[in-house]
């Protein structure tokens, strides 16, 4: 890893920040220099109420970046330990996706005394963005946008784009709409009114496509598929008469992508989502995260205390089969593992949709088949060398013994396979997140399914011997 | 989840493409409303020699569109398929950034040959990019962005970004260099200029601080970090006397953000990253993919049928142990699982450094401590509950059975949690990927270790009743 090279930002130590908060015009001074994300870096160290204090002691328009950055944690609680009438002013001034988050993290009562320092017509729009699903575009869209009539000439969206662009803000497109029903024609960018001469019409420069476009209540990921895929800026939010009411930009769409990537994780690790920074989220928030899928998981892995208890009669009379148990199911959870990890993936970038499970079992069957019987030589192998090196001593049908491991792993590795592979489908028609099919719930579901094929498979071949 | 509404892009069908690229001009008409990217999506379904027939059909502009699109596979088979004359004029066409990748893919001696059709300057520039490593800001970086003198005006600024706006790309910053030594002193977007009076200085207007820069050896992971942190659109990469020799934007890194989670997630399934989509990887490719790590398992995991042998007298007395291996051994890959999740995201993050291991040990340890005990407890009940139901006998010590498993699985959760926390710190230590702690690698070793923690606990405590 090379170290970073960012020779304008000076690290920000919180206790830096903390102690000089108490004047201001030195604290003004300190930070000048510092970008709100650097702030938040320190403020996200502090406790709420030391954090609410930076900021009120900020200067306005900072402050008000640091409140509209998406890294800030305990937002909520910042903003409750500040003086009432300075933080209406701030909340007044963020941005109104912004805004909707920090609404969203508050109980309904406060709701309603934020929105009261909030004038209109900002109030209603923000009662309007509180309506729409929090992981869809109507939930994480901005409603600063601009917009241009279809007869508007070149200069006239000029005039527009310069008249809303605030120095904080990055002007990522102007919408032309139809100049009698205002549904969305034409999406520009800067660089097209650059290009163009003034006296042109605004429909006549540009990419000449209708744009793209997502609607109000299409999912946050599909959305940044489109983003990404369209190697798009921002892209415009639509309601049903395809009027533009908002619009979802890059840097929100990766926000939400780091977001969603440490959710799978998680899940795929086997556990609920934190929500929070490791070091930072409470040991028992973090326990009760981790004990739930830790217990069920527990409670159905009991079934191989019972399956076994099935064949303790087998057990007891050919022990030296329990021996290779972790084994052989560690190979079955093993390649279960790989094969979720596959198709999870596969799906989140859309590769396999669901109508192709059968496409999916049709690989993994004689996946599973190739790498069971290459582990099961292996297996094969391993035995007969400790055999005849006088290792160990499996008894006079040593050779039916290594013959039931490699069966068995043939087989256990297949079903692994298969299992691994078609969890997650199974999980999506089921409505669930594929990414809830974690490697212990995969190794678990194997195990218990394991147990039984390897004592079938030793029956089969040392019934008469051993058996 | 909702359908995607990309209203003006019809599904491409490939057959469609393929069948109508015969007639060049029944082609181009097809083709114009579509995007680069889904000309893409369709040459990704065909076999390369068909898609080289359609970029040949192209009209040009839209022919480099897509064989600039980083989501293209196979674009080096593409380029072979086709008229040396034809792929030579897109290739000196395509984007500097792209035509490194390109140049990437194909053996030494085609390079040579490729480096031949492109001319002076920019076959310098391609050599010369060519050196960076492939992961560093300097090996995705493109070359195409503006500067101006530190003397220029507004008015001269504008006009390099007019003058260098081609329609297709986008403008994403004009950065301002030291007249005399051509270091990097601003960084300006089109909406500050066009804020801008004309004549203003350069150094008058935006954004007053020294901007965000990074150097062509940082990682392109932190050159992502960067980006999203600080929300920009593109950042310059300077070279040791901070003169800008390029720029990442923020497409790019989306790319490589999408690419990466791909990687952690396959091989923290246990497995090599693949490379290729699911479902047009060969068979055989996977196959390998996935022996490799299996192998490696096994090879380990065999170890735990080394240590049963070692406990077979213990085994053969008390077989009743042997029914619950599978149990408490995944309880401790589980936890391992989760503890790996949690710390992989966490130092992919940035939200532990790798100084911070102590600390996270210092929270595993009661993690696992907590979560084995409850885990415990669960177990310790279902033994008495089996054994006071009549469902099993485990015979007159079964209390004594019950604390051996209580106590193993307090034990082996707790190391698992340590084990899973701290792999990934061990790798990045030694200089491996953390994320190659997948879920089997850590699962495997806690089996190892849990055998022997096991057959210790039951030892201790069954000693002079069963053993």
């Amino acid at each position: 890893m090379t170290p970073v090279d960012t020779p304008t930002v000076e690290p920000v130590s919180p206790e830096f920040l903390y102690l000089i908060s108490s004047d201001p015009a030195e604290l003004a001074q300190a930070v000048a220099p510092l970008r709100g994300a650097d702030i938040v870096d320190a403020l996200n160290k502090m406790p709420p109420d030391a954090g609410a204090r930076v900021v009120t002691n900020l200067p306005f328009d900072l402050a008000v970046e640091v409140l509209d950055e998406p890294e800030l944690e305990h937002r909520h609680a910042i903003v409750e330990h500040m003086d009432r009438a300075v933080a209406g002013a701030l909340i007044a001034a963020m941005s109104p996706d912004r805004r909707v988050e920090l609404l969203r993290e508050v109980p309904v009562k406060q709701r309603t005394q934020i929105l009261k320092v909030i004038e209109e017509p900002d109030r209603r729009t923000l009662q309007a963005l509180l309506q729409y699903e929090e992981h869809t575009a109507g939930g994480i869209m901005t409603t600063e946008f601009v917009t241009v009539p279809s007869t508007a000439s070149a200069a006239h969206a000029t005039e527009r784009a310069r008249a809303s662009a605030r120095a904080k803000d990055i002007v990522y497109a102007i919408y032309v709409v139809d100049a009698k029903n205002g549904s969305l024609l034409r999406a520009l960018s800067l660089q097209d009114l650059l290009l163009a001469s003034p006296a042109d019409s605004v429909m006549a420069i540009g990419d000449r496509r209708p744009p793209l476009s997502v609607e109000t209540d299409t999912d946050q990921e599909d959305v940044a598929r489109i983003i990404s895929k369209y190697n798009l800026l921002a892209i415009p939010v639509l309601d049903t008469h395809r009027r533009v009411v908002g619009m979802v930009t890059v840097d929100d769409v990766i926000d939400a992508m780091v977001r969603e990537t440490t959710e799978d994780v998680q899940k795929f690790g086997g556990l609920e989502a934190l929500d929070e920074p490791y070091l930072r989220i409470s040991f028992f928030s973090m326990i009760k995260k981790r004990a739930g899928w830790l217990a069920a998981l527990f409670l159905s892995e009991m079934l191989t205390a019972s399956a076994m208890q099935h064949f303790s009669d087998e057990l007891a009379k050919a022990f030296v089969l329990s021996m290779f148990i972790p084994l052989v199911m560690s190979s079955g959870g093993n390649s279960g593992s790989q094969a979720t990890s596959l198709i999870i993936r596969a799906l989140a970038l859309r590769e396999v949709s669901i109508r192709d499970w059968w496409r999916v079992a049709l690989r993994e069957l004689p996946s599973g088949l190739v790498l069971g019987a290459f582990l099961g030589c292996i297996g094969f192998i391993r035995i007969l060398i400790w055999q005849h090196a006088g290792l160990y001593d499996y008894g006079p049908h040593y050779m039916l013994i290594a013959l039931t491991i490699a069966t068995a792993l043939t087989g256990i590795v297949t079903f692994g396979s298969l299992t691994g592979s078609m969890l997650p489908f199974l999980l999506r028609r089921l409505g669930f997140d594929p990414a809830s099919a974690s490697a212990p719930f995969v190794a678990t579901l194997v195990d218990v399914t394991g147990i039984t094929i390897y004592f079938s498979v030793a029956f089969m071949i040392l019934h008469g011997t051993l058996l």
